[in-house]
């Protein structure tokens, strides 16, 4: 399968997962408990890998699969930078609202970039550099309240705590993806065995979600076990079979494609979702979705067009470059 | 002197300009007539053109200058198609308001990108039209009204006669910007010649418009030349020599460089007024200002950086472009 297929497809159901879980809603809320979706996802996810695992094993050569503890104790890393990262979260937005918090949210595709570069050692080169801040820069354009939009006094006028931590949750979350990157690039094993790894710690850390959930809540609705399929209809199975795919895409990224991919991929959604939501739920399209989704396309051609159909690279016969000219005088010199 | 150092003060001037046309008010109100301001800067720049073309005949080689009647009646065009423009952009107004019709005039960035193409036969590389795009879309969203602030509903409510009308506009504005330039590279002639020419009916054509107003008002102040420098204060003359000097260096400009330079040294005035508004005139900055400017920054690095500093470049050892192999081995047959 081709990288850019992948990416399509995970653009498609990251779009659909935001239709989706607004369409699972009655009256504007949840009518069940919203931490289970995450829990059964990562249960969902486990469940296919082991059975494409399982599939594979029946092969031969038999699926690569190191099961030395110093490369297992890797795999829980990022379910606890996610933990960390959502209680940052949490924290973030007792200082700032919700639409500061998406404004903010966007830094993740420079901090991106940045560990990209720093962390994973991968060169970009200047181009691919504007291009990534141009993608954050036309997401955010896009996110613009219109006029007689509430709450938009409030940007720039959060307490200086609220964005220190919106820069810590931007640069939590691209590491947990740069770390999933290097992790899955790691070695070559098999993709559903690294899965396997992953989605039992994850079903782990989100079944300790709801325990402590539980506890907070002094069990007044019973375990989490007895509840969790309360309220659930067909669509909100949807969403979680949605979210799982979503999470078997990017992880299939991160071990073929790159953390890039990932956040054009998701960052297209977002406009996708927009643009549906118009026609959808009767949003009132802005001329500032308009001009975000002109420079996100923009950005996107930048990033991936090879180079030679973006600039008239000068012709191989007139070398202006005085390092090759120098390397043809002194070739003429040797064969004199 | 170098083209760049022409385009920065262009910006700072054109800058000035709209500063110093609110100085100029008394109290939201001019207290002089502003279409004496046009005329006199246009009076300006043939003085100062004149004088120029008076030093440059009393060296040797005397400045070339073409005198032929079919060269000479090239000179009113650019009159003429502003003063079409004038009456298509006060068409327009009748049907949109003043923020539309703003917002509309970036269109003008893109149809001289076009006409500059069609017109003048220039390549541009797909880099730089995508920076002209960005352009557009970034002086755009610097425009985008602030939440709270009246009249954006109208952006996409007017009737369509007002888009038709704007997009003429843009059409008529970029024009008379390629004709100039075909006109002032059409020969060698001396700059200040051509100049001489230019202002010469352009003086004209403003007198004019002061004649026509003046028949329009059935002559209730006197004739234009009565009161023609009723109000004035110093910062009036410093708005007419301002402009008058604007547009000589965008006559600089365009025999010596080119309609995007112009416009992209525009463009940086039209965002340097905005920023100054901020603290001169306590306007609010807003997220879409600050976003735009990014925009326009990252579209003037794409457009005017060499591309060997945009993108690596393959290296000319590995030629992977079939034409060249199949080149090379051509010669290598010739050669035995």
């Amino acid at each position: 399968m081709q990288w850019y297929m992948v990416a399509l497809l995970l653009t498609v159901l990251t779009s659909s997962q935001g239709i989706l879980t607004t369409l699972s809603q009655s009256n504007g809320r949840y009518e069940y408990d919203y931490a289970t979706v995450p829990f059964l996802a990562e249960v969902f996810k486990l469940l296919v890998s082991s059975m494409f695992l399982w599939k594979e094993s029946q092969k031969s050569p038999p699926p690569k699969m190191t099961t030395d503890w110093r490369t297992v104790r890797l795999y829980p890393i990022p379910s606890i930078i996610y933990l960390i990262h959502n209680n940052v979260q949490f924290a973030t937005l007792t200082y700032v609202d919700t639409s500061t918090y998406q404004i903010m949210g966007n830094l993740k595709i420079v901090t991106t970039g940045i560990l990209f570069r720093l962390v994973l050692k991968r060169k970009l080169s200047n181009l691919q550099w504007m291009a990534i801040v141009l993608l954050a820069v036309g997401t955010t354009t896009s996110q613009v309240k219109g006029c007689g939009e509430a709450s938009c006094e409030s940007l720039l006028s959060s307490p200086i705590e609220g964005y220190m931590l919106g820069i810590l949750s931007a640069c939590l979350s691209a590491l947990a993806g740069i770390y999933t990157e290097f992790l899955m690039k790691k070695n070559n094993d098999s993709l559903y065995w690294q899965n396997v790894q992953l989605y039992t710690f994850g079903s782990i850390f989100n079944m300790a979600r709801l325990v402590v959930d539980d506890f907070r809540g002094g069990f007044e609705n019973g375990p989490w076990w007895q509840r969790i399929f309360n309220g659930y209809s067909i669509t909100t199975w949807m969403v979680v079979i949605n979210l799982g795919s979503t999470g078997l895409l990017v992880s299939w990224l991160m071990k073929y494609a790159d953390n890039i991919v990932k956040v054009y991929s998701t960052s297209m959604a977002m406009l996708l979702t927009t643009v549906l939501s118009v026609h959808l739920f009767n949003f009132r399209p802005t001329l500032q979705l308009f001009l975000g989704i002109i420079v996100c396309m923009m950005s996107l051609h930048m990033y991936f067009a090879p180079p030679q159909m973006l600039v008239d690279l000068p012709s191989p016969s007139l070398k202006s470059d005085p390092e090759s000219l120098a390397e043809a005088s002194s070739d003429r010199r040797s064969d004199s």
